[in-house]
């Protein structure tokens, strides 16, 4: 790493932290933040759909109205009102629970650390699909997990791979701490783990004793559906269900919450205050007062019509402007995996794309191992439907000439500094180069 | 523990999640939180001195007239708004920054996390003070450290007892990572580390190559005197500042800040995205907004009298009720340090206080080693004068019955399930049971 001779706390760091180093692509998203560059990368929601004026005063109510709760410090559990909202969220997934067993999260993201926390020693297995979110891959990393990747197809994780994987990482003497899945329109892929891949996946977590850890922040987009039942619902003991506010409402509140067997759930507590004390009360007091005085329900019905109207934008351009590539056709969410035509590696044509004027995160972002090169993911939750084609058609360009270069120029134009692992989120773009 | 036999997942544990255990003290924390119980537990701020009508509009402001960047995303840095001004907060403590060199965190707490995260390995030492702050004990301990407390008096921590354990720890084979200090008004002693001593730790910090970290939040709460100088301006390089908006705004927005030497700064914002992808981008153009549009430092002399009259009252009932005792008198902050009449142990007495109708915390929860048995923490933040005051009579009437027992019964009553360590945080009185 540069600079480390001038750190004079070099050598002073824990053991974890050496795998916490800033990527290139980073760097690069600095530059692919600018105006005039159509990022199809970040994961950040459209927020223009929100009733402006109604979140305004549901803001200035928490204040005016329930500052004794909402400015104050309030449980490392969760705000009791806030867990009541989540109950009644869940019962979409098929869930019924009480507010007790709900724990709020400085969204799911840090429900996903204090998991990782507590479950995860140093070389500890967490089996993960193929691809897997990118943020789920850098908590993991961050506490030396050994990361194993599954064979995944357009219904999910394929069921015996797990239990192939299972005996296998316990022959070499791992411990196989937890099962990890996207389960509705996932993230990069935008598949959804059909019903009965879910039983099956419950199941097996079930006989083979690993902790199934559901992350279904996608549930309510689905385009033309509603959710399927959350594998929470098929066996609350086997399964930890993750929930975001980040996605239906706003993801700047940062407002989450776990649902876990009682054992598991005491201890998620625990570490949650010893990492923030507790999470934000007034984040949580906004969003259930969102939730209570508003029909959010149809207010996602009108995020998912959005959604829709440009994940078809994108389809329609990939299929007229990049024929030769194929891609997944999400059935809702925010992204489609896109396979590039062969030899063309997302992550070293990076570079040349941003020059284009077009942003996207490389496939191996979604790896741990060295799968991904051919791969990018493409999202369509932010920009609007007319830049969304603009894009595609900058990237097509992009592709045709590096295509031409490789018929010019062979093998030769593989190397690139970027053609290698991405350890950071690409969830958003940074809005700072610092 | 109870009830691990009836749980699935017993085994299944990381390493770092045995030491999280919940303590019998804070059962009686719930049982404490009741309106007829006078608590002189927690360290929540009061915040009816806040300008109510003018903060509710700068809640509703950041819906309205901000909500592209407060609802959305932000970067794991923390918001650029945020960061400049923080810069302009430290000048009061002598500090002269960049927006750069700022580090947004989900509170103070969170920075120490972080911080923990990338500096310590199990069984790394951190030094810090007798007694030092529940919940930064609560983060070293989550992380394995080797907590190791040193001799304390009313100007701060022994320089010389620095060296010599940071020598003793090392021919030990053990790796020092950091000394821990609250420097000004400590919780729970509230005492203030001397012009002197700051610039002697700094020295000796820099000589010995450990990181000194400097956790702030009750600088500006001082009764009658400006703050010192941060230990931070002496040495950048050597010290890391945390800084909290919850003792001077609200604590239920979760804001706070970490100022680090450059490549620590930059393995805390990596850790932060890995945590919790980036801070409530909600709560720092909050406080953001605040700041800039209220003349906030009047504001903070207004809570400075709030605070010194409710600190006066402790001192005057404790001066009348309990002359047996001896305690600080703190110049500034939320507490104050009691030592018991010989032979009480403040952990044991509890349940008879609570009883009694007064709460307090052990002296015990604020060492990771057998001392503080005598002691109790006092809070003078929140209750009202007359609650403080009816509080410290009650307490001394459960104070004059132990010692009566003590006279007729002797040392048979020292045993009891809460003359133990109290390892979990306790600045807020939990409002749950679950």
């Amino acid at each position: 790493m540069a600079g480390t001779r001038l750190d004079r706390w070099h050598g002073a760091y824990s053991r974890r932290a050496s795998g916490m180093t800033a990527s290139a692509i980073r760097a690069l998203f600095a530059v692919a933040n600018r105006p005039e560059v159509v990022s199809l990368a970040g994961g950040m929601p459209t927020l223009e759909a929100l009733p402006l004026d109604d979140v305004a005063e549901v803001a200035a109510r928490c204040v005016r109205d329930d500052y004794a709760a909402s400015l104050q410090y309030g449980s490392a559990q969760g705000d009791p009102v806030a867990r009541e909202q989540v109950t009644d969220v869940m019962r979409d997934v098929a869930v019924s629970c009480h507010p007790d067993e709900v724990v709020m999260t400085t969204g799911s993201q840090h429900a996903l650390d204090l998991l990782t926390r507590i479950m995860v020693d140093p070389g500890d297995v967490v089996l993960v699909e193929s691809p897997s979110y990118v943020g789920a891959l850098g908590v993991f990393r961050s506490y030396e997990a050994a990361i194993v990747h599954l064979p995944t197809d357009h219904a999910g994780l394929d069921p015996e791979a797990v239990v192939t994987a299972v005996r296998r990482e316990r022959d070499r003497g791992r411990r196989v701490k937890a099962l990890y899945v996207v389960p509705h329109h996932q993230n990069p892929s935008g598949g959804t783990t059909s019903i009965e891949r879910r039983q099956r996946l419950v199941e097996l977590c079930r006989e083979e004793r690993v902790l199934l850890v559901e992350d279904d922040p996608y549930a309510h987009l689905g385009f033309s559906s509603d959710p399927l039942p959350a594998m929470q619902s098929m066996d609350p003991e086997t399964v930890v269900y993750l929930g975001s506010f980040s996605k239906t409402f706003a993801p700047g509140l940062r407002v989450g919450w776990v649902l876990a067997p009682t054992a598991i759930r005491a201890k998620l507590v625990l570490a949650a205050e010893a990492s923030v004390l507790c999470p934000s009360a007034f984040g949580q007091r906004f969003v259930a007062s969102y939730l209570a005085s508003t029909d959010w329900r149809s207010r996602v019905k009108v995020l998912r019509e959005v959604y829709r109207e440009r994940r078809d934008a994108m389809l329609e351009a990939l299929d007229r402007y990049l024929p030769a590539a194929s891609y997944t056709r999400p059935a809702g969410g925010f992204f489609t995996w896109v396979d590039l035509p062969d030899g063309i590696d997302g992550a070293a044509m990076l570079p040349r794309a941003v020059q284009g004027r077009v942003a996207y995160v490389p496939g191996t972002a979604f790896f741990d191992d060295d799968q991904g090169g051919s791969h990018v993911r493409l999202s369509f939750c932010f920009p609007p439907p007319e830049r969304i084609t603009e894009g595609v058609r900058r990237l097509a360009a992009v592709v045709d000439s590096e295509l031409e270069l490789r018929e010019a120029f062979g093998d030769a134009l593989t190397d690139s500094p970027l053609a290698t692992h991405e350890h950071g989120n690409v969830d958003r773009p940074p809005t700072d180069t610092t």
